[in-house]
């Protein structure tokens, strides 16, 4: 099952609310052996952080993870992983105006509608706080990747609201930002657009792309372990996501075949419509995910909603919100690519085998 | 795991290949009391069928369904439900030729990297022929949907290659063409695009939509049982899906938050750029997904590609093959959803019980 | 979910009912390149089969068992296997007269207030011939740990009723008796035994012992993945098992610690008190495991009882039954054995890895 | 995959070792709506708690849990429990010395094989520690089967070492000494017995036999979702036990099937042999099962052993310990019967269903 757990053999659980004591997960299936620091994935947790910029959420968060257990000595122990961030920077009266409201594109309706009751503060288990442990816990994949591999993941912005910002890829940008552009001649443009949408206390969505590098051929299974089933599901969990595309997604259904279909010969693949997955499984060639951002639905400006009685009201959300939680979901969408190529590395090293017993 | 089994609580294996001698599934998890009859599921397996119109492939499978356990006396009995058919007409020296070479846009290469052996014969277990497994199932959980919350479901094809096809939405009309097409008035057009296609030789793509009507809310679960993440899996899963929406989709990405948040009154939500599901749980809108189907690679016109020794070849496929297999997609998108949307009702059930011990 | 599933990585699920018009598996994550055929299968069903002796039931099911996918040119492709035997000596009628009657001991009662509904023809879901594909998937999962990490497994009757069978251990004896004895020179008696318990009317139960020699230390995994755990559940979900011991089992309850703890030197270990099992891993001594089969509960010998409409019944089973259900048990105890050794070496490749992708 | 997760639709992930900074676990699916305070866990956690009599550990931890998710103002929400214990009393310096030893009985030997790396403080993972996470689960767990379905559940130790303590049963008297023993007269036998015991450096195991009570009819599947092969499984995962007996256990090997079955008459059956469990599902009567728990092996009487480098060594475990590890299993075992249970009661649920979508 599969509530609040992610992954088979490689298996993230998370737990928490937004305005909760603390938020944390386990990470069990790892292999042994992995040097780890808490460092190392506060660095990675800094990247998704509120308060990067001017343009993200003011919430201030420490985000000092402890590793509580599975790590001894500096390593990775096989033991489960457990990592635990307390909340410090919670609110929680900004809430009380909408602990009896639904607001408009959020989940208190439907959580509601559910369980017959919710924890209103800050939006509970539904808050995009739980994505700080999806970070954390893809910061072990990523290093573990990168090592045993040589796998790379990077991801980017490219479309914020109207405007497209990958048209030119200048990888060494990406990082310098506070938007993940890869072409720094845009940034300039995109500030002043988002200077002007919070004045306006308006929204806008984001598509958000990732490449993983490296990934060797054969990750995946037929028929309902497929790779690119599982990274839809990865990327579908992401608080705000409404599509997903892998390689030419839905601009395969204008190709012909003749185009899409990626001959290959001797040198390699010559296109990579497929995204770097065949049947469910890994070609060699570079995956490519592609994922769509809802704009947030947290606005100070009015909208018609219910209260929990079924009476009419207008809704207004004060608290701290991003006017583009795509923004910030880049480090999400490489957190959740590498967790799914993890668990597809150990999934395929127990069908096909190796030497392990011979040491 | 689900390497081959799809669902949790309504639980799905499928097993066989495209020219082994059967193919079949187990339902596992399936409520007692649903009356059910071969026949009922061999209708819905001719929706899918091969050789429905001279726009899809010409094999010509009987598709006569047999149920081998789990039913007693034309009744559900809650214990597994196993259904097999046998493979009839396939023609294995087709695929004499191709025995030795990696189709472009198949999962030859990629089966063949991770496993180091394939049944070539027909793409084996890559073969659609696989979703007929689907479709049966799924036409148990449809009934049962139907029966116990009145949930609809219905797909249609949204575009056919560069072709929109659901501007104009005729409820009625889309079992009455071949195409699953909602506008009757351009079924001409869709044929004649088709024949020209094929005679070209070529194949494109296609979009299918659907929505689940009369779905509670409640379905779904934080966060990584979300109903919208499922649903992307089970979409992802089918053979040539390459993209998947729910609601708004990609456009999301460049809507203001005030135009894509739904507003509710009491008289409902005013919109339904969500599809139906909000913070992964459904609200009790239409559920709406749509799926983009990557153009068919197995073409005459010859490609580019490499032998299992690694010398470079000319591919030729000959076989019968849809030049456009999203036409069959949508009984295919249905029974995913059916089978997605039974699966989180059990669960639903689970955690937030009824009354089942008094009796 | 393990409704009808069985293991992790290694996955059997299976389906039918001992009446219906077949029974068959699902055998899911098994690596490529293992030769197999059908009669290697068969030999491990005869076994088990019925019909063996005077001392089984005489029900006679030709067990011909159908490879119907997963398997190409002789050998695994890694892809879900199929196995099926049709269903052939049934004869429904004998159970006309009990169709509305709960047997006493038997699954009648539980299944009717679980289901509200029941296959009632011998015993439907219930009955032992779902082992039979316990039996055939183990078969495959016996040849692969032979060849792979030179496992062998051998199972034995140890005690039949009040009789201890197991004093004198004569390995190569074991096959050469219907009772699978391991002291031959008690072949005769348990045969007189056995002569008269069917002149009675009456039945026993039996314990049935097996050892894995050759299991590499290593296999388990803390805390709920205990290579002992998985093993308590295999043999309890056997029909009429009733009890499960790993290594000294309920005799260590009376142990001292100094006597228990297997001391160690360079040369090994001093005693196997633990049956190859420490914290849940395996130690590399041989695996020990006991189980207790109850007394079957179908007898012609007259039992109190209800029928489903509540009234008193006086209750008198005929059919073909075992008089002691434990004498076929050991081929089913040693399939369940290799499955979850075999499940526990692709669970412990997952995370300890192997040199896989070099090739 | 069940590495440190038990149960399917109520689960529970585990995390920590012994002198690691805390241990915790998750409790995923448990349904809304319990009151629940972290001293009600408490207040089980002392029933298993170290230092509670000198014939236990004198380790002395306040196990105070903090609820860290999951719960808000007071009752349980639908989304994970998370629960925190911070390790206190942790003195790691008593185990310097065994750092590079193998202590036999013990699980230092099999997680250096498979890892290549372990915890040594106190165990690491494999320390009974980690069982105050089952009995803080399992509270939440009896609380509501108490709740909703009137179930109670009762553990109690059945013989310690030589000495049977269960032939009067005083239900009264078990919670009012220290060994859970169900005849008070015993209690002074049983002290000298410890007293001695513990005098002499060595230790013994104990049988613990569990029973719940109106627990009603259909919990369990067939026919790997047994309910007594998930007890199987749940019992022998707790440290130190051997073996597991539903019902009449291992006794039903030498009884006669008219002695075994159970008859039933308009009063309900006339004997409980079976354990209230027929065919894997529960029957309404009694659940009754039986663990044995090996020794004790850390003792300070000095044994052979070998060494990391596999020198020989001889090997005194000082440490506090338990010289008999069975008179603490009590609320453990009573804790896995509940989890168990309510695991299955939502399965139960999921699949016979009720009316939980018309309010």
């Amino acid at each position: 099952m599969s509530h609040n757990s992610f992954g088979h053999l490689l298996r993230v659980t998370t737990f928490g609310e937004s305005h909760g004591p603390a938020i944390g997960c386990v990470i069990d299936g790892f292999p042994p052996g992995l040097e780890i620091a808490a460092g190392e994935i506060k660095a990675e947790l800094e990247r998704r952080a509120t308060g990067r910029s001017r343009h993200t959420s003011q919430r201030r968060e420490a985000d000092d993870v402890q590793i509580l257990s599975g790590v001894f000595e500096g390593r990775t122990t096989g033991t489960p992983i457990g990592l635990l961030i307390v909340n410090t920077d919670a609110r929680s009266r900004d809430y009380e105006e909408i602990k009896r409201q639904f607001r408009p594109g959020h989940a208190d309706y439907t959580y509601w509608k559910k369980y017959g009751v919710r924890d209103y503060r800050g939006g509970g288990r539904s808050s995009a706080r739980e994505t700080t442990m999806r970070v954390a816990a893809g910061a072990l994949a990523r290093k573990w990747l990168q090592q045993e591999l040589g796998v790379s993941i990077q991801g980017w912005l490219a479309q914020l609201g109207p405007l497209r910002t990958d048209a030119v890829m200048n990888w060494d940008a990406i990082e310098d930002n506070p938007f993940f552009c890869p072409d720094p001649d845009r940034v300039p443009e995109l500030e002043a657009f988002m200077d002007a949408l919070r004045k306006s206390g308006d929204s806008v969505g984001a598509r958000v792309n990732a490449v993983a590098r490296g990934v060797p051929p054969g990750l995946g299974a037929p028929v309902y372990g497929k790779l690119d089933a599982d990274l839809a599901a990865a990327m579908m969990s992401i608080n705000a996501a409404k599509g997903v595309e892998i390689g030419a997604g839905f601009a395969s259904v204008a190709q012909k075949g003749t185009e899409h279909r990626d001959e290959m010969t001797r040198e390699g693949f010559l296109s990579n419509h497929a995204g770097g997955i065949l049947g469910g499984i890994s070609s060699g060639q570079d995956i490519l995910v592609s994922t769509a951002f809802k704009p947030t639905s947290s606005l100070r400006l009015p909208a018609r909603g219910l209260d929990i009685d079924g009476n009419e009201v207008v809704i207004v959300t004060k608290g701290r919100h991003d006017p583009c939680v795509g923004i910030r979901a880049t480090p999400i969408v490489e957190a959740m690519l590498a967790l799914v190529l993890m668990d597809h590395v150990l999934r395929h090293r127990a069908q096909m085998g190796g030497n392990v017993f011979e040491t």
